[in-house]
C-alpha cells in the first residue's frame, strides 16, 4: 500500500500547529489514523513526529500485515512465547530507543489520555482500553512534557482524505451487500437472532477478499414489532423473538473492513405494509433525501438535521423523530465530529464522513429508520453506501 | 435473578480490608463483576459501598436487563433522544446525590484506573475505554479521596462465585454446541473464513435463549495450514484461504453469554490424517488431560503447567510448545488469574476458572491446540466444556 502521504502531511501540520514535538498512539483506531497500518491485536503504537516520518512499533507474527500500512520504519519485536517478553516490556524498550535517537526527552509529546467511549459492550471481544500502563510506558521514555492530545486527534480524525475515503466506501459497499440476506431472511416466522446472524456471515463472507479486503466483520442488531419503538431504538440486541406479519423489521448494521467503518439501518414490513407504514417509510425517505440533498461544504449540522426534520415535521410526526440525522464515522463505528442534530456546532467541510438516519418511532405501530453514509465534497454528498430496496 | 449474595459477601470483604468506603467502576466487565448486570452499552455504572447493597445506574432503554440482575436499588435516567441528557451527565448527577447521601465527598473510593487490555480490535464494534473522562466524573462526585483499585478488582474477578461457575458453563455449552460446525465445515475446499462465520452463526443462532440466555456472540477464528504454525498462533485471524488435504484445521473460539466468557480450541485434520499429525494430536491430548488431573486447590500454575509440558517434552516435542498452558478467564475472555505457566506466581484455588490450552507448532507440519475451560473445585478441575471429536 503507498503511503497516504495526504494524512502524513495534515498530521505533522496539526502537530506543529499545536507545537507538539510528536504524538505517540495505542488505541487501534488512532494507529490506522496515523500509519495506515490495522493491528491485529492491541501490542501495536505509531510515534508521529512533527518533522520527518512516522514509526511503527508491531509484533512480529502480525507481519503479513505490515506491507498494507505506509510506513517504511516498523520496528519489530517478538512476544507472547515463552522466550519472549511481553509486550509492554517490548513497547517500552522500543520507545526508549526512539526517544533517546530523537532527542525528545522531555520534550512536549501528545497522548491519547482521554479517548473513552460509550460502548455496546455485547460487541466487543476484549476491551480496547489504554490505560494507565501504557500512560506510564510513554512517560517512562519521553519525561514529564506529555500532554493528552485527544482534541487534537478527534479533528484530525474528521476530515478524512482521499484515501481514507475510498477505504470508507469499500467497508460501506460490503455492508450495503450483506443487506441481501437481510432483505431475505426478514420473512413470517424467522428469529431476529437469525436475521442478524445471516447478515454477519455475508460480512465475514463475502467481505474478506473484496476488493482486496483482508478483514471484515459484521455486528447486525435486528429488532422487530415493539422493539423498534422510541424506548428501545438505542442499541437494539436481537432476540429470539419471531418475526410476525405486519411488523416493522429494522437493521442496524455496524461494518468494519480493515479498520474503517460503514453504519447503515434498513427497515422493511413483514408481508404487504399498512398505509400508515407506507406514510411513514415515505416520510423517513424523502427526509433522508432532503438531508443528503442539504450536505455541502458550509452547511452546518443543524441545517443538514433541519432540511429532513421539517419534512417529518410537516407530515405530522415531529415529536416521533426524537434523536440527532448524523454523527460522524470512520475510525470508529460513532465519532463526534461532524455531528448533524438540531443542536450541533459543527459546520460541514469538505472530507467529513456522517450517517444519515432519520427515524420515526411510534408506540403500538413501531420504528422505521434508514441510514446511510455520506461523504462532504465539494460537489455535495457523495452516498458511500448503496442499497436500495423497498419496505415489502 | 436472585442476587449473587456471596458476591455482595465477598466484595465488601474486600472494600473493608482495602480500607475502601466503596468502589465505582463502568466497565461492563466490572459491572457485571459487581452487580450481576450486563450492559448493552457502556452507560451503566455501579456504585458498591463497604457497607450495605450496591446501586446500579442505567439508562431506561435497557430496563428488560434489569431483572436479570441482582440489584434491588436502581437508579434509572433517560438519554439519547434529543431532550434527555447525554450519559455522562445523567452519571455526574446521579454519583454526586449517591455520595451526598452516603456522606462520602472526600472519602476513600477505588476506581478502574489501570484497567487495559491487549485487545483484538479486529474483534471490537466500538472501544470500551474509561477514560479520563469517567475519572473526572467520579472525582467530582466524591472528591480527591479516589484511588485506583485495580489489582483488588482482578484479585475479586479471579475467585468466582458458585452462582457465576454455572454462567461459565452455560457459556462454555453454548461454544461446545457450537463446535459441530466446526467439523462439518472443516472439510476440502471450504474456505477459512466462511468455517469461521459458520461458528458464530451457530451460537448466535442457538446461544439465545440457551438455558435463559438473552445475548450470545462468538468470535471464531480459523486457520489452517501454515497459517496455525508457531509464528502465526497468536490471534489467528480466518483468510479466505480454501482447506487443502492434509491441513491441519484450528478453530480458536471466544464466546460471551450474557457477559460470561468461554475460550475453546479444537484442531482437525482435512482427511484423514498423517502419522505425524496423529502423533502430535495424541501426544497435545495426553497432555491436555494431564495438566486437567493435576488440578486441584493449592497447585501452583507451574506444577499444571509442568504436568502437560513433560508430556509433550517426553515426545520430542518441547520446544515446539512455545507458550503457556493456560490463563484465566471469566468476566473477559482473558483474564491475568490464575496464570499457567512455566513462569507462573499462582497458586489454584477453590473458585478460579482458566483454560487448558497445550499446543504443539511445527514449521512445515503446522499447529494443533487442544483447549478446554476448567474451574478449580476440591474434587479436582471440573471441565466446564463438552465437546469431543477425533482429529479426521
Amino acid at each position: 500500500m503507498p503511503a497516504d502521504t495526504e494524512r502524513f502531511r495534515r498530521t505533522r501540520e496539526a502537530l506543529q500547529a499545536a507545537k507538539l514535538d510528536a504524538v505517540v498512539c495505542r488505541l487501534a483506531e488512532n494507529v490506522v489514523l496515523l500509519s495506515g497500518y490495522y493491528p491485529m491485536v492491541g501490542a501495536s503504537v505509531v510515534f508521529f513526529p512533527a518533522e520527518g516520518e512516522p514509526i511503527l512499533l508491531a509484533p512480529r507474527f502480525e507481519q503479513e500485515y505490515f506491507p498494507r500500512s505506509g510506513v517504511t520504519d516498523i520496528r519489530v519485536f517478538d512476544t507472547w512465547q515463552n522466550r519472549y517478553p511481553l509486550p509492554n516490556d517490548n513497547l517500552a524498550r522500543l520507545l526508549g530507543q526512539i526517544a533517546d535517537e530523537r532527542k525528545l526527552k522531555g520534550m512536549r509529546i501528545g497522548f491519547e489520555g482521554s479517548f473513552e467511549a460509550i460502548a455496546p459492550n455485547g460487541m466487543i471481544g476484549e476491551p480496547t482500553a489504554a490505560g494507565a500502563p501504557t500512560r506510564k510506558i510513554v512517560g517512562d521514555a519521553f519525561g514529564d512534557g506529555v500532554v493528552d492530545a485527544t482534541d487534537l486527534l478527534y479533528e484530525l480524525r474528521a476530515l478524512k482524505t482521499p484515501m481514507e475515503i475510498e477505504k470508507l466506501r469499500i467497508a460501506s459497499e460490503v455492508a450495503s451487500l450483506s443487506l441481501r440476506a437481510f432483505k431475505e431472511q426478514a420473512v413470517e416466522g424467522r428469529r431476529e437472532v437469525e436475521v442478524a446472524a445471516a447478515v454477519d456471515y455475508a460480512i465475514t463472507v463475502d467481505g474478506t477478499g473484496y476488493k482486496g479486503a483482508r478483514f471484515a466483520r459484521g455486528f447486525a442488531q435486528v429488532t422487530s414489532g415493539a422493539a423498534t419503538t422510541a424506548g428501545n431504538w438505542n442499541f437494539p440486541t436481537a432476540s429470539d423473538r419471531k418475526l410476525e406479519r405486519g411488523d416493522f423489521v429494522m437493521i442496524e448494521l455496524g461494518c468494519v473492513v480493515d479498520g474503517y467503518w460503514s453504519d447503515l439501518t434498513r427497515t422493511v414490513t413483514v408481508g404487504k405494509a399498512s398505509n400508515q407504514q407506507r406514510e411513514i417509510y415515505d416520510t423517513i425517505k424523502a427526509a433522508h433525501a432532503a438531508s443528503i440533498a442539504a450536505v455541502r461544504p458550509g452547511a452546518s449540522g443543524m441545517e443538514v438535521d433541519l432540511a429532513g426534520r421539517a419534512i417529518i415535521v410537516a407530515a405530522g410526526y415531529g415529536d416521533a423523530f426524537v434523536h440527532h440525522t448524523g454523527h460522524g464515522i470512520g475510525f470508529r463505528y460513532h465519532e463526534p465530529i461532524p455531528f448533524v442534530a438540531p443542536h450541533s456546532p459543527h459546520v460541514l467541510a469538505e472530507g467529513h464522513v456522517h450517517s444519515v438516519e432519520p427515524g420515526i418511532y411510534l408506540e403500538g405501530v413501531g420504528g422505521c429508520r434508514l441510514e446511510d453514509i455520506v461523504a462532504v465534497t465539494a460537489r455535495g454528498g457523495d452516498t458511500l453506501s448503496k442499497t436500495d430496496f423497498g419496505l415489502d
